[in-house]
This record gives C-alpha cells, structure tokens and sequence, in this order.
C-alpha cells in the first residue's frame, strides 16, 4: 500500500471515524446476531427467488417514500407528492420514487385503446397506436424534470423543512422515446408552423404551446423510462420529454399534438406557470430551468448523528446543458470551496456531487452553487428577489441553507 | 424541414409503416375511446398524489416480471429467477425486474444488527455498522452484472425459447457504493497479502477468492442501486460489487472479507465456477465476463406483428472496458451490417444496439456479434466449443441465433 503523507492523515481520520462509532449507539441491536456470532439471517433458510415476480424494497425502508403536503393544495388530484431526495444517491431516480404532479389525477388509460393525434398545420394528419410509436426508431436519454414550482414556497423565506419538500419536485431517469422531430417530420410540418400544442388525456386535459424549433431539436414522446414501460403517475403510456425545460411542458398521457403559428395561451400558460413581476406584470413562456442545486445530506430530514469525518452530499443540474462545478460553502457563503462531482455528468441531467469536512460539532451554515457550462451562476435568493421580487411562485434557483446545529439536527434558515 | 433523399425515403417508408397500421388489429379496442371521440379517461378524475407512496407499474403491464424454471434446480431457496430482457429497452434495469440467484435464499437482514468485518492479513482488523459504511467517501457507477451460468443450457444447442431464459440473468444498475481500497485501507492490508475472502450472510454463506490486485482496483462495497438502498435479492443492506467479473463473486449480504496469501478453493470456485474442459480438468478463476450480445427483439418472447420498417434492438457487454461496436447479421452470420450504439456507452456496462431492416415477411436469421475495446470479438458457440467443449455450464458468450418465421413468430435455434 502506497503511503504519502495526505492518504496516511486521511486514514488516520476515517479510522477515527470507524473508532468512534465502536462506541456510539450504532452498534446497538440484537448481541447474539453481532460478531464473532452467526447471525439469526444465516442460521435459516430465505425466501427463494421469484417470491416477489416484480422486487419490493425492503420492509426496513418503507420510510423511503414520496411524501406530499396536504394544506399546499385543494385537493390530492391536483396536487404534488414529493421526491425523498435526503434518502437518495447517485444520479438514477428510482421510478416509485419519482414525485407527482397532476392537475386531474392519474388518467387510467388502457394500452390498446391509446392514440396520439398529430394535425394542425400539417401535410397529413396522423393517428399513432402505441404499438405504431414503439415500432420507430427510438433514443435513450437520461434527463431531469423539474417543476416549475420546486422550490417555489421558499421565495419568501425558509419555510419547509426538508429538501424532500424545498427541492423534492425532481427526477432523473433514463428514458426511452421517439425523436418528436421524428414523428412530426412523418406528418410533415407546413412552412408556416411555429408553435406545437401538446395535449394529455388526462382529465384536466393538460395543455401547453411549445416552440417548434425546441419540438424539432432534443423533445421526445417517450414511453419507457428506467427500461421499463412509465409508470402510470407519469404519463403511461406516452409523454412528452423536453429536455431542461419546465415540467409541466413534459405533457403526460400524450394525446394530442397541434401544430399552429402562434401559442395558443392556455390556461396553464397565462393564468398559471407564468412568473408575476413586481410591476404586476408576468414573465410568460419561461420555459428553461436555470442552474440549480441542493445539499441532500446532511438536510433537515437526513441530520448528522456523529462527529468527524463527513461527508456532504448533494444534486446539481441545469436546462442549458452540463454543470461545469459546484461549489459548496459551510459558513452561509462567505467561503466556497469546490465540491466533486461523481460519476457520469451529463447534459439536462441532475449531477451528483460530494464534499467532504471535519465535523466537530461547530454550527455550520451549508450551501451549495451550481455553475454550469454556459458559465450561468446559480443565485442567491436574494439576487433572484431583486430582479424577480417577491410575488413569484416558478423558477425559484436560489441558493438554499441549511443550518447545521451543535446536536446535528439541520433547520432551513435563510442568511442575507 | 430539410429534407435529403435520405429522409424523404425514410419517411415514405415510416408512413408506409402507419397507414399500414390504420388497418390493422391494432386499431381494434373500445370505440367510444377512439378519436375524434373523448376517451373515458378523460372524463373522469383519476386517481391523486401519494396513493401509492412507492410507485408500482401500470395494471397492464403484469406481464412485465421475473420469471423462473422449476425444473432447472431443486429448489427454489438455490435457484435463479430471469430478467424479463424482451420487455426493456434503454440500458439501467428497474430494480424489481433485477434477476435473482440464490444459494441459500435471500436473507432477511436488520440493517441496525448488520456489520461487515474486515480481518486476516490486516494491521488493524475492523467492524463496520451499515452507519459506518455510509459514512466514507462514495463513488456512483453503472455496471452490468451477469452470472457466470447466463446462456449456460445453450452451450449443447438452442434449449430455451426467449431471451429472458437464455440471456436474462444479467442486468445494468447505478451502484453506490464505498471503493474497497478505501475499506483496506483503514484495516491497512499487509505486505503479504494477495488473496480477499468475501462472505455473504446468507444460509449458504456465499463465498469467494478475489485477487486482492481486483479488490484494490475497481471493487465497491455497494450498498445502493439507483439511487435507493439494495433490494434485499440483491444484497441488502450491502454487496460487493465486481464490474466486469462473473456475478457469483459480487457476494451479497456481505458479511466478511479476510485478506489472505492464497485463495481459499470454497465449494462454489471448486465444485462449482469452474469450467470442465473435454480433457477432464478444469479451467478455474475464470472471473472475467467476455463480450456479448444478444437480440432482445424480435425475440421468441417479442415476435414481429407486422411488416414493413422494423428496429432489431439488443444489448452488448463486456468485462473488459466498453463496448466498441456490434454488428447484426440476418442471414445466420453470412453477412454482417454495422449496428448503432445508442445513448451511454460505459465502462463494463450493458450498451444498447439498435439496427433498421425492412421485413417483407422473409425468413431471418438474426445474430448479434459484439467487438469490445480491447478488440476481442464475440466468438460463435461452434468457436466455443472447439475450444472448450461442451461440458462447460459458465461462460458461454457464444453469438446467438433467432429464427424469425414468415408469421413473424421466433425461435430459438442454432446454426452451423
């Protein structure tokens, strides 16, 4: 084993780490099943295999859940459940973990009876089968997909605590779809269409205008996300993917895309997922999510339960490409440091990035910043309020804090 | 829209494929939920956020599951249970779709009781609470893992009818895990050592030699797969992860790692894991998984529903670095045509292929062939056996042959 200087101190830290907990309520549990013992699981025979056809987590993690809030909405079919992203790694979302956000509740849609419709301005109109859409060419992309409102309640201040509920309107898959430039060049786009209308078929009927030129460029209707089939919550059989776009575009439960040359001004664009300004105006079709980032752990919901050695984990992303570097401050960001980022760093997609620390028990106000490759740096909350104000709801990527307390516990505060 | 010959070609032909599908079965299904008509779901409210606080699949997609033979082994508790590879497409597999190999059963683990202990040819012997291990630096990969016996009845001919059965017992998942180095590190391995023990906690007490030079190079002590903890039929609370080399020695549950000088000739790396060669003896550590491919569909479980513009789409892999390029062939290996790779092509992960033919209802033979980094190529099973016989159950990566028939349904069979 290779020694310099820097891995022999940076052993020396963690085995201080490993020692401490030698003595920490850890290593409580059951003694007969701690070593030099044979534990209870080894001494009998497990389940067998296909005992569960389609696998369960384990029922020691049934507290990994999406959680929702029942005062934020009217109702659970208009409504959002919450991505548990403290008790998350990596950069894949598992599927049951993704959050929700319908506007009519689930739409029950049965395979052999979906269509999607393609007219407007158009040479021929088109109806697609499910069956039709999976028999083209198809791509494999992992994205995120935020809503518009992740992060939105924090505008005015710090008010839930957990990154689960400040940030928890995130995902990140794998997705498997048709190129949308694909299907609209089979229906051929007439020379003066602009904007797509994307329709689902969901009981709200959830409708958005998008730019044709964003349409033709990376959109897909996808119909698999993380290799399997989509999960009902999130558009079985069909949705539309826009990469690094606001969610509520992703329109699920595809059912109808129109061409046109103007925006057709829907509800969901006018009256709602529109930012209003100050001056009582609304910034309108702000469709790109900007650089953004949040420390998953140590987080309100996911404390610090021992001293020394710790790591800070957390996510970064942005809808103008790859993030380029994170950085991550432990004093409300008077001093940055640059975090790492791990495994595959992709473009559209979360990043998943590390810091590591000495933790000896001192308050520490946590931060994180994402800069991505454009060179956009993620703002404060307070720069954001300066040009956005107050009134705003969508697009909140200010910089959260976490306030890191003597006994471990986190709180979300906020530090100007 | 630019339109080249090449696109207009493309699409004439795509189009083909649509109108065709207007008249075909697969518009069949309930009227009243056919365009222009509002379908049912859309007229009334589904159901809300947070009714499954885990997400499962649709209704309609029960089929989509593990599947085992019972005839293949004695019981259940020491079996193998096949993912459902004709059903997927992307490269990460769901976790619940995971194949399972078993050898004692899974075991039911308390991740407050669990400790993985290091020992043997070590300075400072240690234990470590699952608290611990989530403690140290972590990284995040994606990897396929395949069992050494995946393809193992096809080495005296075509047996099994699908590519679950055949090729299922490999998948591709996000690990996060700590490096081993990291974890022998802290203990502090002695000069002398060469070998690493590994134990599951099992009822089998799993275990395996691994050169420590593998150990210390790309091995995890993975305790999350996308992104959330193991499922326990993979390992929960932790497994070792291996990339690269066959999945018996991806020990799960695991429970002991013993540094030693020698390997330790366990039952499943004398008895078992080995290769019986024609001569008698026996070809033993033969860790690493070479290069592979295999046509999920069409497939016999994926047969062809109609004529016209089709996608041939399968995996490729290797154990030694990324896969460099597959082709298809639809003649029995005659002739050959150069695949796409789509999406993530990574390290000693599963690739997805995919490659475009027209079907007029001909008889077709399709192979894959898969050319891996180093340059190592795919070989026939007839190259196989020359080699090693027909004795062997491990490492078959022999190219695999699909008979599709003019009613577009496949079959497994084997050509010379």
């Amino acid at each position: 084993m290779d020694e310099t200087p820097e891995t022999r101190t940076t052993r020396r830290r963690l085995l201080t780490a490993a020692g401490a907990a030698l003595a920490t309520p850890a290593f409580a549990g059951n003694p007969k099943n701690l070593p030099p013992n044979v534990p209870d699981w080894t001494r009998q025979l497990g389940d067998g295999v296909a005992v569960r056809p389609y696998g369960q987590p384990s029922k020691h993690e049934a507290h990994v859940i999406r959680r929702d809030v029942q005062w934020l909405t009217a109702s659970r079919e208009s409504s959002v459940s919450f991505t548990p992203l403290h008790e998350l790694d990596g950069i894949i979302t598992p599927s049951g973990l993704c959050f929700e956000r319908h506007h009519g509740g689930i739409a029950e849609i049965d395979p052999e009876d979906y269509r999607l419709i393609i007219h407007g301005l158009v040479e021929k109109p088109l109806i697609f089968t499910l069956a039709d859409l999976k028999r083209f060419p198809r791509v494999n992309r992992i994205h995120f997909l935020e809503c518009a409102a992740n992060s939105g309640m924090e505008w005015r201040g710090a008010q839930l605590n957990g990154c689960q509920y400040t940030h928890g309107m995130v995902h990140c898959v794998e997705y498997t779809g048709v190129p949308l430039s694909v299907l609209l060049k089979e229906a051929g786009v007439k020379p003066n269409a602009r904007w797509l209308l994307a329709e689902g078929a969901d009981s709200a009927a959830m409708t958005r205008s998008i730019p044709l030129a964003k349409a033709l460029d990376d959109c897909l209707v996808a119909y698999r996300m993380n290799g399997e089939m989509l999960r009902p919550e999130q558009g079985y059989p069909a949705r539309l993917v826009v990469p690094g776009w606001e969610g509520n575009v992703w329109v699920k439960w595809l059912r109808r895309l129109k061409l046109g040359d103007e925006p057709w001004f829907a509800r969901e664009e006018t009256s709602k997922y529109t930012d209003l300004m100050e001056s009582g105006k609304a910034r309108q079709f702000t469709f790109v999510m900007d650089a953004k980032s949040v420390i998953t752990s140590p987080s309100p919901q996911a404390p610090l339960h021992q001293k020394g050695f710790t790591v800070i984990s957390g996510l970064a992303w942005s809808g103008r490409g790859k993030i380029r570097r994170v950085d991550v401050s432990l004093d409300g960001g008077r001093n940055w440091r640059e975090a790492t980022l791990d495994g595959l760093v992709l473009d559209k997609a979360v990043s998943r990035f590390y810091a590591e620390t000495e933790w000896t028990g001192q308050e520490m106000l946590l931060q994180s910043r994402a800069i991505d490759e454009t060179g956009y740096v993620q703002p404060t909350k307070d720069e954001l309020r300066k040009i956005r104000g107050v009134s705003s709801i969508y697009h909140n990527n200010g910089i959260q804090t976490w306030l890191v307390k003597p006994d471990g516990e986190v709180e979300n505060v906020e530090v100007s």
